[in-house]
């Protein structure tokens, strides 16, 4: 059964009312600041000779700290709070999918196509001949987004009916920013071995199998065994997607630091699901042992059965790495006073990092990031169309490095990710991940050369 | 493995230019019926003051016989044949289905609330109580259209794949006639033990399970162990969906022939999913046994065991009944001599069934019917509305009984059924389903009194 879930963060917006003067905005977020709420976009709502009213999006920790912070505002004397609104609760009403008819069926000639007599026919060529099913039906296009709900965000295992709006949100991201058709599957069992068959059962309705949110140690066995079972592509994001965005952080970390990945002593703190995957692909791409730090000694094991090396202590990790990447969920886990000049610290737990990157820079370190920076949406939706795109019959560790280089390619200069909203982001994944999947020898189709021409 | 397929229909269009001539249409439409081609629309493209051109929709039973039909047409000295077109394909070209953000995501701002950070919140809240659920994921819309692929249409066991574009198809129409959210699974294996428990693993994505074309006896076991082991309704539409359509046909006929349903001699030729589950319902409905005939004695005895008789042959079935419905699928089985004059015969099997009812009802019934006039499409999308607008945790005989019963009462006079693209018919028929459940006590809320409010 679920239990201890950690509490999650809250998204409010506040429309607050303003007498028009300069300054009355800055101490607004003064205030907001001062009860540790962040602030998202801020949206002029009308603005008078007298007063102005703005929407202001903030995320905060718990509820009690959101009363506190309207308190505070509502002491400030040029201010007024007209409405505090949920529009995360309203974004999520009835679910943010919606499966629709790509035709319309109004008349009993559009029925004869879509349904009887029509589609007796094509049911026949599919079974005449396999490869018609990627013409006529959408299972080349589909993904099946899997969790078990073990492992939700941050959260934990919050079962799988709550973990069922963050594979919605997938799936969204997936139809808005890639136009893969993705279906979300929520799962009544957390054994292994029943996920295993449940997925392999369904996988004939699909072109790829993303596993999302499975915790640690189960989803090292699980992907391998669903591959096993399926002759699509399968793949878990929390590991090898956050790691494609992880190594590709790092090798603009690596150019802004004049370091290279290749030579750099690399210390990973925290083995969990993406920990490891982080470990695993750094090892892949540097062909070096990353040292690294956990409490638990199975994920150490696991590590070293990699080729990576075990370090007693998280301070030994910080002693002896050039660059440390940290995946713990304890917040302030790093002290400053560990930093070493020059090092390259991600600190990635969300919402609060395992040290400040601000507090990271003034100790010296040459680049430091927390959880905000390193998207994992990044990586997963262009992972997705190229693979789909080629049929892959597996997801081999050389798209996933190939996507991580498309994403440096498309880096803006003075920064280390691209922006996740950017579509041109996704076709550059799509179309080094297609390329790498054929030099691998996984893909069952080819694919004009057109589809790799660079561009919008 | 998959075998010996039945040979599907084929539908085309025929774009047909003649002179613009009283006949000359006729003369088209004598032609294409000698070759066994049957009509659907025919559409004016241009309309000159020498020619006319149409676009004829056809349906014909093998691509040889249209091979025959086109040179036919040829021949005739008035007639041209501008283009045969496949829009059956057309209309299934990457499938039928498209899945879609509900809400576009084009900024951060977006992006924090259907991902994260927003959505944490929500998962915690459906952790905290799982009704909200119902409010924040597409679960409580949801129908799993689930598929072995084993018995697909009359065409036999084609496999997963080629099952798919029929469960395409019933998604779709779902979508378009009552606004459900269907999401096609096609399963790996045709054993049951493994489709009860691959359909249980997935059943929490859904608010809903519709088992569909698999074949008997599988399936009379496969729908009460998946039933076990959910906590949502789940129904074979094969069995009980048919079942409903036939017994709505069946009062209407009987009203039709001055006869009563309940005092009535019921027999069922064919004892498959869709025989076996008429034969219950009308059972069920009238608390008389109904006489049955099939070639296998499994299949006998499960009509014994149900509370029906066991006729020796077809043709004491014919002579004992005063209503016979026949589900083989062999053409010409009941030779117009067994017709006994006023007797309703439903011969249902498609594309040709087991007596022409031209020939019935010129051998003396009172009603006759092929199963093009029973659209099994009259009944499922009411059903899984009203099911699912009352988060049903079964779906209970006397709901299909209510949706019968609503179908006639939506018949226009002279009709067997009413027409299956009537938005208005499906909304009575999930009021009726509603409230069935309700009253049933496998409703899981009540709904306010406007529901069930008469009127489109």
């Amino acid at each position: 059964m679920p239990r201890d879930p950690q509490r999650p963060e809250f998204v409010r917006t506040l429309r607050v009312k303003n007498e028009n003067r300069v300054g009355v905005l800055a101490s607004v977020l003064t205030t907001l600041a001062q009860r540790g709420a962040s602030v998202g976009d801020i949206r002029m709502v009308r603005s008078g000779s007298q007063h102005v009213t703005r929407d202001i999006d903030i995320v905060i920790d718990a509820l009690d700290a959101l009363d506190a912070v309207l308190a505070d505002l509502r002491a400030l004397p040029e201010t007024e709070i007209l409405e505090v609104r949920d529009e995360v609760l309203a974004a999520h009403a009835g679910g943010k999918l919606r499966m629709v008819a790509k035709a319309p069926i109004e008349t009993h000639a559009d029925l004869g196509r879509v349904y009887t007599p029509g589609v007796g026919e094509v049911c026949r060529r599919i079974f005449d001949d396999a490869r018609a099913a990627d013409l006529y039906t959408t299972i080349g296009n589909s993904v099946a987004i899997v969790s078990d709900g073990s492992a939700v965000l941050g959260l934990g295992n919050l079962g799988p009916a709550a973990a069922m709006p963050v594979v919605e949100g997938k799936a969204a991201l997936l139809a808005s920013l890639v136009g893969v058709h993705a279906i979300p599957i929520v799962l009544q069992s957390q054994q292994t071995e029943l996920i295993v068959e449940a997925i392999a059962q369904i996988s004939p309705t699909f072109g790829l199998v993303q596993l999302e949110d499975i915790a640690s140690p189960r989803c090292f066995e699980i992907e391998p065994a669903v591959q096993a079972r399926c002759d699509i592509a399968v793949f878990h994001d929390d590991q090898h997607g956050t790691a494609g965005v992880v190594l590709a952080a790092l090798l603009s970390a690596c150019r802004r630091a004049g370091m290279r990945l290749e030579d750099a002593a690399v210390g990973q703190i925290g083995l969990g699901a993406a920990g490891l995957a982080i470990a695993r692909a750094i090892m892949a791409f540097s062909d070096r042992p990353v040292l690294g730090a956990d409490r638990d000694q199975g994920a150490l094991r696991r590590l070293q059965d990699s080729g990576g090396d075990a370090a007693e202590t998280v301070a030994e990790v910080m002693a002896r790495s050039d660059i440390v990447i940290a995946t713990t969920g304890q917040a302030g886990l790093i002290p400053p006073a560990w930093v070493r000049p020059g090092q390259i610290i991600f600190a990635l737990s969300n919402p609060r990092p395992e040290i400040d990157p601000a507090d990271a820079l003034a100790a010296g370190a040459a680049v430091a990031a927390g959880g905000r920076t390193v998207n994992n949406l990044l990586l997963y939706p262009g992972v997705c169309r190229g693979l789909l795109d080629v049929r892959a019959m597996t997801a081999p560790p050389e798209a996933f490095r190939a996507a991580s280089e498309a994403l440096v390619r498309v880096t803006p200069p003075g920064q280390l990710l691209p922006d996740a909203l950017d579509r041109s982001v996704h076709r550059a994944v799509s179309r080094a991940v297609a390329r790498a999947a054929i030099d691998a020898g996984v893909a069952r189709r080819d694919l004009d050369p057109d589809y790799f021409e660079e561009g919008d």
